[in-house]
């Protein structure tokens, strides 16, 4: 498949893998890369820079293809040393990466001075359009159905995408709610030039998450979600599960984030993911686990999402678009 | 174009106006028919089963192509005589009816015996299910970003499409969020057979509201709606102004419905169609907005959507899907 993003950031099919913190390590990115996607390291899973160094040289053992790094950028309570991450990553000879959480701009001079393309995701067109103003190479916009962090607006991708597409001129992929070939074929349809999966991505082979984590995922359908931290104006759509409805409970009834705090931070993410309990914490999972019914290898995944699209196009779509002319003529 | 849904339904184009209190009157379910689409009047906009006689008449005089009556069945202060107008639609030779609002069983033999094809409108899984097993003919899945009632799951029609096609094999088509060519393909590559409209058909020249709603509906952008109701578990997505957002403000601090009853109740619907006064009162609108920038003719308007699709199937979709392996082969 050849789209504006398959040229621009030099992948063989327009499919990302999402930045998934605690998720997206060199087992995951690499497999992703050499399936012919684009996957992606998550900086900040890494407790250190030197830490992402050496996981960037992990991916490079599973890949000769090119992989990119995310760089989620949010108000931390610990700092953060953003420029130590950034002179790793480019020192590692990465060319391509993922920001998202605020605007890009304090990055863009540096990335670009390394001959690094920046892929902005957001999650509203007033932020993508910006985002395009400041010079990112791509924009991932994320609708309303995305695992993590979807924003306030509720704007979901049918409406979302269409909408980003009006005002964006470089190359957009689509985000949020995507698993399969048929999602693809609607983001094109849309306006996007590719897709990010970042719940899909989790639950195959490669994934470095717990057997278990897995299986809830296929087991969950489209219901089995929950929007935390939603009076605070910082939503996070996570697995339902008992934690994560506690927690939406206490807030809901007027609870601030003190009164939360130790029940998502105790056994928050990485805990889940390890220990391989669904029920024991917060973590995060999108609507589209109803949509997901297999743990597949990443390379297994890529080829039938791409076979499913290719069917659907030429098949499908054209058997139903322009046949009833036919007939009538 | 021909779809299950065209096939079943005996429609040129599979593009229905969705039922719509106040506006699915004889004008605009006419156009839409004529036009090659499904009209659809809405059966309790009006006032008595004899008015609904004459709607249907009125409609007969615009277009000899088969259209259809929306019945919704919902809880009311007053008694609707339903047994009356469902007499009223089948003398009147109807062939279509589209119910909503509750499970359609109590109505599905009645409309049977008198070979109408019944389109039940639902906006989850399991109500579509449910609708399949008691005999409906189609399925309307409805998604969170429609005006009007979304249900209370909140699953927009990305997932809840996709979902829905893996447990519905009658025809069913998408509703919530289309307004052109772009949403009717991703539509089918989900996998529906076709799409339902409402905000899209309120905004054109036959629809009979005031001209500064229909101008407010282009000025809005997806951002201007707000969900009502919502802690009533009784959601209902309504056009952005100071009387929803204060209905929402009253009914978030602990209202009950008494207190938003007057404020919702003295201004709604039919009079801000009627006095064009897009801040008087809750009317509604959906997220799709934010993808309407004209007031077309319906007849303009389908054959766009038509001719946007078949562009979009034989051109966009068949250069991006499959060029990359001719490239590369």
């Amino acid at each position: 498949m050849r789209t504006p993003f398959t040229e621009a950031f030099g992948v063989e099919y327009p499919i990302v893998q999402g930045g998934m913190q605690w998720v997206g390590r060199a087992e995951l990115a690499g497999a992703v890369s050499e399936a012919g996607g684009l996957g992606l390291i998550t900086a900040l899973t890494q407790p250190t820079p030197e830490d992402l160094t050496k996981e960037i040289a992990r991916a490079r053992e599973i890949t000769d293809k090119p992989f990119g790094v995310n760089l989620t950028i949010l108000p931390t309570i610990k700092p953060v040393p953003y420029d130590e991450y950034r002179h790793a990553i480019v020192d590692a000879g990465i060319t391509i990466v993922e920001t998202a959480g605020s605007n890009p701009a304090p990055h863009m001079d540096f990335f670009h001075e390394h001959n690094v393309k920046v892929l902005h995701k957001c999650t509203s067109v007033r932020h993508a359009v910006k985002a395009q103003a400041v010079g990112v190479d791509g924009i991932s916009i994320d609708g309303f159905e995305c695992a993590g962090h979807p924003g306030e607006d509720d704007v979901p991708g049918l409406i979302l995408i269409a909408a980003a597409r009006k005002e964006i001129s470089i190359p957009m992929i689509a985000s949020g709610g995507f698993a399969d070939g048929r999602g693809l074929v609607a983001a094109l349809a849309l306006g996007a030039d590719g897709i990010n999966m970042g719940t899909r991505f989790m639950c195959t082979v490669e994934s470095p998450i717990h057997e278990k984590v897995k299986q809830q995922i296929v087991e969950n359908s489209e219901l089995d979600t929950e929007l935390i931290f939603r009076t605070l104006r910082n939503t996070s759509r996570v697995a339902s599960n008992e934690v994560s409805r506690e927690t939406v409970r206490i807030l809901n009834e007027g609870g601030k984030f003190e009164d939360v705090q130790q029940l998502v931070a105790g056994v928050r993410g990485v805990k889940v993911y390890e220990n391989g309990d669904p029920e024991a914490g917060i973590w995060s999972a999108g609507q589209v686990q109803g949509l997901i019914d297999d743990i597949p290898t990443c390379a297994d995944l890529i080829s039938r999402i791409v076979a499913e699209a290719d069917e659907i196009v030429n098949e499908r779509l054209s058997a139903l678009v322009g046949a009833g002319e036919q007939v009538q003529a």
